[in-house]
């Protein structure tokens, strides 16, 4: 058993929401309420600002309701942020306040940077003697985190976006007697995790179903092979459905949709990756018309679509990030380990926080299909795991009743600090 | 009580499909399985087309788990159509087709147009003397039929729509941080029906929700105006969340978005409204951030989001559609006519034909407040009631399953007709 920590925990989200993360938070606080050791339990506002500004809230001062209602409520409670700690007067001050409020625990919900954040912390704390555990939690829709099988806020946003590929191929269908090109934009910009999730909407042995391509940014774009497939699809199903990812790149690794540039025909690009293959549809394929929809922000704060296994995880990483903490662990982010037999389990375990922020989980090429625009059996056995059953959104008035915390402000105890 | 006119019953679609036209189908098929006087239940792919071209499959045939699934497909199972009869001898061919297959029963889902088309087929058959009897069944996500309250389709779009934007108000607010402009397009030519929907995202009693600003085409659009409209919001709020229709319209009424054109500024117009905004905000509020959601035909397939009212009215409209028929009506549409009470009800009635496709039904100018972006308390209560409930849509492996229809033909026995 590890020396026993008496003290104060802070929790902290950063990077993109989700529509996961607040459940997470919610996990932390429920299980933080279960240790003695822990006397009371804190929230920074918008991560790691809030720690330098000393702007923090008494999370158990929230009503049970409130904690509960963040398992489904999308976005991030505590507020967000993107802030990049640089100076070394940054962490001095985060442990600054810390000392003030003898936060012994700190728990961050995030991606890459998120981690490598606390694991500075935590490496400072060391070399001053103070006793802090830091634990990561996982979380990213871009699934790009190393170690762990995969990361909560995935298994949401794929399964509204599988969802939606499929309710959107009922309407394109309906429309059969039309030549039509579909296009559907989703979010990540470095890897396909996301837009390679849509390849779910098919149902098995369905292998007409859409999407008909998928476009990858592990791929790089090619403007005259892509008009050929468009052609082959819509010779033999009624529309071509295409889903693309916003990172899609040339064979330069050049951004297609970056603006002020132009594609290898020549045209000049505006926008983003939907309106760029749009405006190629249009070009070179006279007489079909082509439609797309961006889902934009929308993706990442479905809760109420959200993945019952991804929701439940996310709130299971929360937990054990507080059981290991207790447990005498630090500086380590709580993983996520898939069982080995047929039927889908999982476990947590940890990794070292400077594992997780030196490394990036590409998409395996060899779950790309030959054709580079559809996805094999082994991408499906992955991912459809993480989109298992439905959360119960509380809904009030016709449309889903979200968590808002009081955010009841924890006294400021040192003077203020300059950004 | 009427003559009883056996024969067979034949039912379409027409126009952009819904999340719950095909409630309405089933609800076509399952009362007609009440009336001995019905013998055979055809449904006509494609609408009119496939009357002209006798592409005619058996309901009748379909498994009732099809038919159930109906009520939770989104699309046109029957296939839609927006072909526009024009020729006399079209209409000839379908009456021809009519009395081949002894059809004396005709439904046909749809909007204007579609009731315009079931009205000219309906004044020819008596013309002719062939006893026919012809329902119009309302359907249209725009909301813009005379006569009736308002139209199935109209509260499972604004129900998705006001999900959506409250649920992007969770990241936007979560990202507390930045100074953002967030703007969501949705649909709507013509009118701002479905813009206006997205209010009912705000909280009762919580003003500064948002949608911040709603752009509908029944305003003009001053960008000037605009651009000062959203300096205040995000002066008083951390974030602008606008919801645009796309129809939006300058004060020459031209559109916003329309290719090749400038807006007020002399600058070039490119894409959607969404993007046209989105121009605006980046070059007349530097620093800020503008991101954009386009949910396109996303937003009329959402059939896991329906409005367990609208579901459950585009059903009763089929079913009292057969019921007229069969009473002895004619050259009518099924109307919703709302109770007058504090707790919302609805009837139907009927209206002629001829009434619903002469008109369209405007936004009216009392329900949008003075400042022209926000609407007040008489749209909320006349739109609150439609988004109410919620429809428990059949899920498999993680995704809703959807119905497919079997679509056994029936057999032709005229000549091929030529288009």
């Amino acid at each position: 058993m590890a020396e026993e920590l008496v003290g104060n925990v802070l929790v902290g989200q950063s990077g993109g929401p989700t529509a996961v993360i607040n459940a997470s938070v919610a996990g932390v606080v429920s299980e933080a309420l279960n240790h003695e050791c822990i006397e009371e339990i804190y929230g920074t506002l918008n991560g790691v600002l809030g720690i330098l500004q000393e702007d923090l809230i008494d999370l158990a001062a929230e009503s049970q309701q409130a904690i509960r209602g963040l398992r489904t409520t999308p976005g991030a409670a505590l507020g967000t942020v993107r802030y990049k700690l640089k100076k070394q007067q940054d962490f001095e001050r985060i442990l600054e306040v810390f000392k003030a409020h003898n936060i012994r625990y700190f728990f961050y919900a995030g991606g890459n940077d998120s981690q490598d954040t606390a694991d500075k912390i935590s490496k400072l704390a060391q070399e001053q003697g103070y006793a802090l555990r830091v634990i990561g939690v996982p979380k990213t829709i871009d699934n790009d985190l190393v170690v762990t099988d995969h990361c909560p806020g995935y298994g949401s946003v794929i399964k509204y976006i599988s969802t939606t590929v499929r309710e959107i191929a009922c309407d394109n269908a309906a429309m059969g007697q039309h030549d039509l090109v579909q296009i559907v934009e989703v979010m990540g910009r470095n890897a396909g995790w996301i837009a390679a999730g849509a390849a779910l909407a098919k149902r098995r042995d369905h292998p007409h179903d859409p999407p008909h391509i998928i476009l990858l940014p592990e791929v790089a774009f090619a403007p005259e092979k892509f008009v050929e497939d468009v052609k082959r699809v819509l010779k033999r199903e009624k529309y071509c459905l295409i889903v693309v990812g916003e990172g899609l790149v040339d064979a330069d690794g050049n951004y297609v949709a970056a603006a002020d540039t132009t594609d290898a025909f020549g045209h000049a690009q505006l926008g983003g990756a939907a309106e760029y293959i749009q405006s190629l549809v249009e070009e070179h394929l006279p007489g079909i018309k082509a439609r797309s929809v961006k889902l934009g922000n929308a993706q990442r704060a479905a809760a109420h679509l959200a993945s019952k296994t991804d929701s439940d995880e996310a709130f299971l990483a929360g937990q054990r990030a507080v059981q290991a903490a207790v447990d005498g662990e630090t500086d380590k982010m709580v993983t996520l380990i898939r069982g080995d037999g047929d039927h889908y389990t999982v476990e947590t375990g940890l990794a070292p926080l400077s594992d997780i922020s030196n490394g990036v989980k590409k998409l395996p090429r060899e779950w790309i299909n030959e054709d580079g625009v559809s996805m094999n059996f082994q991408f499906v056995r992955y991912a459809q795991p993480l989109i298992q059953g439905e959360v119960a959104v509380p809904f009030d008035n016709g449309l889903p009743a979200f968590a808002h915390l009081e955010k009841r402000r924890v006294e400021k105890i040192l003077p203020a600090y300059e950004l």
